[in-house]
């Protein structure tokens, strides 16, 4: 079966850490017709890091086909209007650390625009996975601090221009849009 | 227009860094009749800060009058009710930290009693912009720890008198009360 | 009077620091018949905390048992089916952070496993106080991250059996299930 017209939807998934959000975003997915694209924005770093994301490919099973993706995200978000297929992407937050850390010179507003505006061309139905970060107390950290803004700033844009969104809390999804 | 006897309102706007929750809360000041009053409980300390708060003074506009309260809050508040105009307070737990950091000896609980009983008392529309801090890890540093206590705590006591009560999430505001 | 049947029941109460989630899960714990238990996993290390514990005692008054149980919350909650009261437990995430600090070589989901369980097997109506601890920056501490992970896992464990929910935000309930 193929992504019908009617299919075609963006769906922010927000949660903090442990609570579920991927898991719940993964099942947002697989309600939509196999196979699906698992977009990972991890940099694997180390043979660590290589075990535990084998791992994960092989919970997800065969359906899943993972394209790591930790800069050019819309660009890689572009080029998957070819294959039309659901895709989830895992997570946001992640992305915008691989910017700070990583990035060219250009502007990380300008990065997130340009995500934005890619976003609202696709043909795919699209799961975005993204941290809440940012009620905790101020990081000392001054990148932390840069980082923590910047996801804000980022989850407001994001959340503005999806059909969906819902904050998980302890494996509850709570519907906000 | 003035403010009439049924426009007299407060409301407690909570949530994360870079939230939206200063967005919203100007939203529902502007729903009020113009003009609004921006009470600032920022403390202007250089330079740089000074060109951030004019910026968002002239993104504001010329319905806003800004007043800089970083310690007295109540008795400017108080004082506010002769104006009888919608105003915005951004925000409490900036208040609360200028109150540990440069307060008198007065304890903190006896500040947060003191400002609970005049917002009972006042004849204006009050909507007023918190941080949530509480949801991440216990803080290592003994200030930021106490700077927590007392934020969650004046949270509490300011949501339970006011009328309406708002998370905002990633931009959207979710109804608490 | 005796609980009955139908008062039989889970309800996992989270929330920030100073969110006002115990005095909620109090309110809960009170609408059962008295006497109640309150299930204390903190442990008291020093004169200062004996003397805050006391406060809190006698703040919870006459009707109020309270049984201390930093390490072995699962066979406390076992042997309490012979009182058949309702149960405060405060809270799940001190006794992860005692575990992670002193527990024995058990590895810590299994204590999990153990304790959700012993929840299904319960005769009285328990009701949890959780932190949520996962919506900061990361922490720099690797054994805090340990713990937001554990906390994080364990919160969706428990509301996932839990009948009931609820996010304490400002002293609001907000129901999740």
């Amino acid at each position: 079966m193929s992504i019908t017209a009617s299919e075609i939807s963006s769906h922010l998934v927000l949660g903090g850490a442990r609570s579920g959000k991927s898991s719940y975003a993964e099942r947002l997915v697989t309600r939509f017709p196999a196979p699906y694209i698992y977009l990972a924005t991890a940099e694997v770093s180390d043979e660590e890091m290589r075990e535990r994301v084998l791992k994960h490919q092989e919970h997800r099973g065969a359906e899943w086909q993972t394209i790591e993706t930790p800069l050019d995200l819309t660009g890689t978000l572009r080029d998957l209007r070819l294959l039309k297929r659901a895709v989830l992407l895992d997570c946001l937050t992640l992305w915008l650390s691989n910017l700070l850390l990583h990035g060219n010179s250009m502007n990380h507003e300008t990065h997130i625009d340009e995500l934005c505006s890619c976003i609202q061309t696709l043909n795919y139905p699209l799961v975005i996975v993204s941290n809440e970060v940012g009620t905790g107390i101020v990081p000392e950290n001054a990148l932390a601090r840069r980082f923590r803004d910047l996801a804000g700033f980022a989850n407001q844009r994001i959340a503005a221009l999806c059909s969906s969104v819902t904050l998980v809390v302890a494996g509850i999804p709570l519907k906000l849009k």
